[in-house]
């Protein structure tokens, strides 16, 4: 009965990429905990980069430094 | 003082239904704990089909064999 | 496939009580939105009153006021 | 290490609000317990005033009679 | 930058299998996102099986059902 | 109305720090954001450190590794 939630910059992620992340995710929880796959969710939260921040920063901030 | 957060999928949730899940999570809380509905909060966030997992596939891929 | 998650302050919430927040919230889900029960999580936190503030204050304050 | 999630509803917070959220609550998690700002994440959630309900009632609704 | 959360019921998770949730989730983001792991978090939050619901029931009473 | 979730690793946050991230945090939403203190609450979580990871360890390998 697992519930993840995996919260990511919103930075073009693909609908490839997010069904691997809940791939992934789940079959992590079946390995791991034996759990069972039919009850275990995976959320993926899109924040847009104004709104994530890390080292008193916003992302946006942190990117334009990164790509100088 | 309560906190409530509803999950569910983005799949056309209207503004009546939105408002019965506030009322209706609200009275629970007050029925059965008896607390204050000025301080109960009900957050109702919806989530993309791309962006939930459940038993390794996307709602968006269950969605679609639902309607076959 | 909601996922509901219920935060309310560590007062002695009984079994009973919360058996009733879960049967509450799942039938409102199934009223409301046509939701799957089957696929319907409710997740309850217990906060200890020390950890949740309003109004600036500490419950346990708060709750120290209202008995006074 | 802290994770900081602030929800507000979605009113027009400006860029430089945003800032300032991040900025303020890193600096009191440096202040207070002496956390690693290089490790301290701030997300911002924007709840739209129909999906955040607080004594039985939608914020919208709120919003509008404090308005007349 | 991720931020994961992995929420399951407390039923004797050990510190053998936390550590491969941590590094599971960790690779799985470096893979498909090539996230840095030096600021991905991961936080496993382990739920009492009478705070969980799932189908209007608590788990503990599911596991009962399932152990007879 | 705005709702705050602090999450920091249980390693002995005392009751005064916990008094003074709730008014801080109180204060920076009515600073920032003219919200009304009555209406805002913080939630702290104190996560074990078996329970969080970071860089793939949990925060109980970092802390030997820092203090050696």
């Amino acid at each position: 009965m697992p519930y993840v939630n995996i919260k990511v910059t919103d930075e073009g992620v693909t609908r490839e990429q997010k069904q691997k992340l809940i791939e992934g995710t789940t079959k992590l929880l079946v390995d791991v905990l034996n759990k069972e796959p039919k009850t275990t969710f995976v959320v993926i939260d899109e924040v847009k980069t104004d709104n994530w921040g890390i080292g008193y920063e916003m992302v946006t901030e942190i990117r334009k430094t990164q790509n100088e």
